[in-house]
């Protein structure tokens, strides 16, 4: 047992509530849970115990993991498993992001992205480490309820999603997000943090911007991200929420 | 020199850039700018020297400091300030925290509100420390920008801001945010992110709910926020920017 490295073929959940929800969605991936011995032999472990028994998933008790793989001292629960690939639904609208490079801002975008059920992603590459245990920890497990997918270059994405209408989201463009009217299937399309999206993606589906004040240079990543998911998905949720 | 703490009088903008929007925002306050040894003498360099030189401030070099108050490698200026009050703006939009208790949220929330030109705060008490390096440097340096002021209950920020219309953010709530049209002053209200509101605040003002889906508990107190940013402000900013 080493730290975790991004070429591993393992990655890990650290803490209960992630391995809960790495059990949940996907419970074949799972080759191990690691308990710490000063967890409580409480409910929450029963709980846990039946999952693995059940699974066929062996349960260790090894405290040195811990101290290898987390660096938070309230982490009693590990959850190993294989990392595994997944498809896009072509019957889905996208969230599309162009080299994310920060392991906390994809979490945050990933757990956004399933509160407002949007739950495809696609990732240009070269990209931060999808499976890095602490993208698994900022998206608070929802990263084990999407689907997600890379591609080396945008146009390998088009040429699939040929049905999606596309939204890039940058500054350089004057149409304002709060003005547009969409139907259909859409990719919402963010670039890299420093650098968002290169100029070409100007000529690419519509361009919109969050237009904000001169005091800031940009949103952050995960707020534009949530403000467009936000705008895009509002009418649809008071429809099936009134 | 220690560590930081909350009942300090000091606190401290770690980094070149939190240091600059200090000295351009609260330059009255700063009592101290310290210099790493492995900082290049380069324009940067200069230009907070004439700063400091413009402005009878003590530019000094201790790499001990840094060591004490930074656990980031690249981190060669430090600001260090008075603690400082500010009042409220009568004839402006508010945000309102009740209880907000995580140093990284409220600066980002302090981020945000800049980007969207609200630039008072609320903080009802208790609540995590504001001048926390931490809280400073979440907010990329917006919280010297912004005005502030704590109370103690919200009936005595109420006494004084009775011109605002009140919308605190609850899920208890069937007023969807989407539907909300609203004029003249704002107060928008946010609980503390593991308990939300109290109900009390069902009574208060126009309760809203940002409508999310089933398969996350909540959204995270800063993208809430971001969202109730962007919706009670974007045709202010439609009309603005076209």
């Amino acid at each position: 047992m080493k730290k975790y490295h991004k070429q591993d073929e393992k990655s890990y959940a650290l803490g209960i509530t992630l391995t809960f929800e790495l059990l949940e969605h996907r419970v074949k991936q799972v080759t191990k849970v690691y308990i710490h011995s000063s967890m409580d032999q409480n409910e929450t472990f029963l709980r846990i115990k039946n999952i693995c028994q059940n699974n066929n998933i062996p349960l260790e008790f090894n405290d040195k993991v811990f101290r290898i793989l987390s660096d938070k001292e309230n982490c009693y629960v590990i959850g190993e498993f294989t990392k595994y690939e997944t498809q896009l639904d072509v019957n889905q609208s996208h969230i599309l992001l162009v080299n994310p490079s920060n392991a906390g801002n994809l979490g945050t975008i990933i757990r956004a992205m399933l509160g407002f059920n949007i739950t495809n992603l696609a990732i240009i590459t070269p990209a931060v480490d999808f499976f890095d245990p602490k993208v698994i920890r900022a998206s608070m497990g929802a990263i084990f309820n999407i689907n997600f997918a890379f591609f080396n270059d945008f146009i390998n994405y088009q040429k699939i999603y040929q049905q999606h209408h596309y939204y890039p989201f940058m500054l350089q463009t004057d149409n304002n997000l709060k003005d547009c009217h969409h139907e259909g299937l859409f990719t919402l399309i963010f670039g890299n943090e420093a650098t968002g999206l290169p100029s070409s993606f100007l000529h690419v589906g519509t361009p919109l911007k969050i237009v904000h004040s001169q005091e800031i240079d940009s949103l952050n990543l995960p707020m534009a991200v949530t403000i467009g998911l936000y705008e895009f998905t509002k009418n649809k949720f008071g429809v099936t929420n009134e």
